[in-house]
């Protein structure tokens, strides 16, 4: 293997550089030649690609973002879209490609099957919603990201005795809202994977206040409902205001926690070494700890292994 | 004056804590007793006074909220209300009162005319919207707040290529949206006393990015607008997607910086100063870096400044 | 088991009141009465001891430090002060007793065999120097905060070319200069597990600069050299200049990451679960991801299992 | 004025990256061409010089350090250094010259006179050493810097109990060490300008002990005394342990605060207008709130307005 490319594909996550930094040392480390190719796959088919050194990548690991830029590409899935990347990969010689991002990611990398580039994904995405992994890269850093706002909240809550919803990323994986519901010390999480009631949450909240609590910390990962309607609900059935915060793309930003980057560094040397042993079409994953190469097809129909013992967890601790 | 109080009421601003301390430091260093009212206005009805020495604030000067807690009173506007609460002055023999908080708080004040308690205002609100005042305690720390949000989101929207709207606090004084989207580089501001015209929001935004730019910060006061419905009109009027952010009481939390600190500091000595000094009636505010005390009727009828300097910088730096 | 009481001994680690919290609430959770001693050993031979609830934790999660303090007590280690302990304990009817510390808090827990009491300990340090756990409570917090140190000086060494030596703690194990290290992007990182000549470190630092690197970051713990040392060193071989950053008691604070808080409340919970199945002279630990209690002797004589993969990590990346 | 030139001279200062864009901004606005000096007047002797446009500037507001880098330079000083430097300006056509920096990079400015280009001086330092200007650009961000070190050195010490000292920047002034003493809630602050004996210091732990203090803060300006002699002292005569932080480099970076980006976007654009006007060996200050230019010579030899205000609040309300 000599030549090795690196993209990073769909919404942007904290410690994106940090892997494109390990990807390009580890490639010289290894002697090959490195490209970083810009906006994803829509970047590849218009041949947007240059040569990364050593020191291209000198001051970016503690940089949110990516310096590759990242986009959305329709075109790509077309047959047109495919022959004009393959192309362009032929043109460059590339053989062997790191793809950063996510399970749409992931399926653009299967795509390149037959161009005769080896692939190799890394998982880039705050959600935490990729069921093969433990771990993505970024997803570290947004519960921190949404902690630091409960922090201010909680200031301003428990001076006023209020109740507050928290409206956060996730559209079929809860565990932003769970990870940082449990560490934010938040009353109620509620998620996708565990539909509460708002009657439940209101249940709550009444009885809390009855045994005197001051404030209320609802955490909604918004692919459980919507901030303004559970509001509403709060005002109708309790009488008692309640306030919204949609923490929005704030959530992906912010430099990457040092957990994010030592993430991305592990799995960018092992993307790699991956690709040198000859491996294709597989992604890195982490299990316990341990790093791991595992087909796409199998990575993209893993099985999520819930969140019991933190639900467990939070119903026990925020009484 | 042997016997002052001090309560905080309204809305809850980070350095409120530091301006309680100065005031029981302060009374401590003048011999005076020092009480903590709490809950503002509602807890003095109440009767809700504690003592307070040199000790009870010994760990707050950096903590956002109150320790004595804020709401907001409507009975206390009653002649009720009123007469409970000379009564609780009187009771307590307290001869001077620091209301730290916004125009109702200092409205409040007002009523307590006759009761034989002096009073003493500290502004203290995150929206600055005090126009007698250059600054208000909480205001500086707000406007960092609001900066890290955008820096947060610059990350991403680098990285993407898109617009965003921020929507911060501010109902008549757009002070809040200024100073962070000027600081922020924003390209936007929309403020209710400069109110453009979402027409010339997005004219801006098509001219910046026939030139090139590659991304767009619109920081929205709430008095100006609402996000969503500003979001609305981009995709219909540019078929692009923006997004919204909205920060919520978010902006009343967080440690105070070190110059709402400072302020909060130095107006807690004035205001005690003041009232040994047979004031009454009054409230503390700062010009250009000198503190100064005025009638709150003075205060209350002041007209703002204005933010012609920012928002011509802000028209020339964000090309 | 009806009584627990829980104290935090040696120094102090960012999620400790985490910890606390979670102890506390699984304790009411199970019907039982719940303790806290203050200032760890020192206190419980004093009998400084108090009822806590489920509202005594309620707003402590989220911070630094240990709401019941710590201290050193070389006198618990006399048989007199053991003797003083033992009445404590079962002057209040406690059957179960949590600790929260590092090897000398652990040690100390042996030392109550005998007293009836059962003990149970959580590690909290934030040198993650437990071999027997991957990883203890504070340590993600410690190596986060010196990552924004890092993230700091790049800032300015890299407007001016500079060669930087942070020093952090780590008497007997490098695992904070390592972690952080490697997150931060050091070129050097200098450890007691794997002491490299300062020569060493002077001659990669030879030829970055020969390659035109901008700036240079070594990262020292303390139990390897001290930084004034390295410093002078430097100036003397190179002629160049080298800037000192003593981080000291800084990498003890701050708020607790969305990691330590989680790790303190699943081990807080453990803790408790532990104790009322009968458990005693144990400490709970984590081993990828999962939680495990081992005996006290066996967790204080386990092996390092070093950093190799870190280290090698460092030296494909800082190239 | 056609062309003018920006460059960043001596330590660097969060808000520098904020203070360029506006010069290269304002220029735009005016209808100039404008240049960036790489590394001072050592990169302007060099000819290392570019064109800068209003996007060179577009993602560098919110940045510590320098884009144009910094360095010292003393061979600017010699004849043939200046000699060099005004070839370059010619050659460049550069009719005028923006410095930022502090009192040696204004004095550096001084030996261009003669050159036929025009200069002026934007205050950049975090010591807020230029006693003609109430703040440098970066101050504000320093002393936020030092500020959140205290708030996490006062998690562990008020767990632990004990005296910390804090060794901060400022060889002459000790404007660092006051604000953020005042601002900390320091005990002690030891400062050039008015030095205390380290009795004095001695005096008021014991004092504070006595009175039940749990922890004491000890801020010392690095030009009044080092933070190991007065460690050793404290030792020696209270018999108990003192730690010690020095922050080092670490006061230099950050990203810059709202207060220190306005500044910094308000004096560049000032600085252009002054240079439009035909305005030349001055520099811009800040006087109560209002910008104001006045030559270099005058601004040399202003003497210092003191703390007398904050000195005496800090002993007002640090009992």
């Amino acid at each position: 293997m000599k030549n090795i490319a690196v993209l990073t594909s769909g919404g942007d996550s904290p410690g994106m550089n940090a892997a494109i930094r390990a990807v390009v040392r580890s490639a010289v480390y290894y002697n090959m030649q490195v490209y970083g190719i810009q906006r994803g796959y829509e970047g590849l088919m218009h041949g947007d690609i240059k040569r990364l050194t050593a020191s291209s990548v000198g001051d970016i690991i503690h940089k949110g973002g990516t310096i590759l830029k990242t986009a959305r590409s329709p075109r790509f899935m077309t047959e047109e879209g495919r022959n004009q990347a393959f192309y362009q990969l032929r043109r460059h010689q590339i053989d062997g490609l790191v793809v950063i991002g996510g399970d749409g990611s992931f399926r653009g990398a299967q795509t390149l099957q037959g161009s005769g580039t080896a692939t190799i994904g890394i998982p880039g995405t705050i959600d935490n919603d990729l069921a093969y992994t433990d771990y993505t890269i970024g997803f570290d850093t947004a519960v921190n990201t949404v902690l630091e706002a409960v922090t201010k909240i909680r200031d301003t809550s428990s001076s006023h005795e209020k109740t507050t919803i928290i409206e956060v990323m996730g559209r079929n994986c809860g565990d932003l809202a769970v990870y940082a519901g449990v560490a934010g010390g938040a009353e109620s999480i509620i998620i996708p994977e565990n539909p509460v009631t708002y009657e439940d949450v209101i249940h709550k909240l009444d009885e809390g206040r009855a045994r005197g609590r001051e404030h209320h910390i609802i955490m909604l990962a918004e692919g459980a409902g919507s901030a303004s309607n559970l509001q509403q609900q709060i005002v109708e059935e309790t009488g008692e205001e309640a306030r919204v915060t949609v923490l929005g793309f704030i959530q992906r930003g912010g430099d990457p926690t040092a957990s994010d980057r030592l993430l991305a560094s592990r799995m960018g040397l092992r993307a790699v070494e991956e690709l040198r042993a000859g491996t294709s079409d597989h992604v890195i994953g982490i299990d316990r700890g341990e790093l791991f190469a595992e087909s796409i097809n199998t990575a993209l129909t893993a099985e999520s292994k819930g969140n019991e013992e933190l639900m467990r967890l939070s119903s026990i601790l925020s009484v």
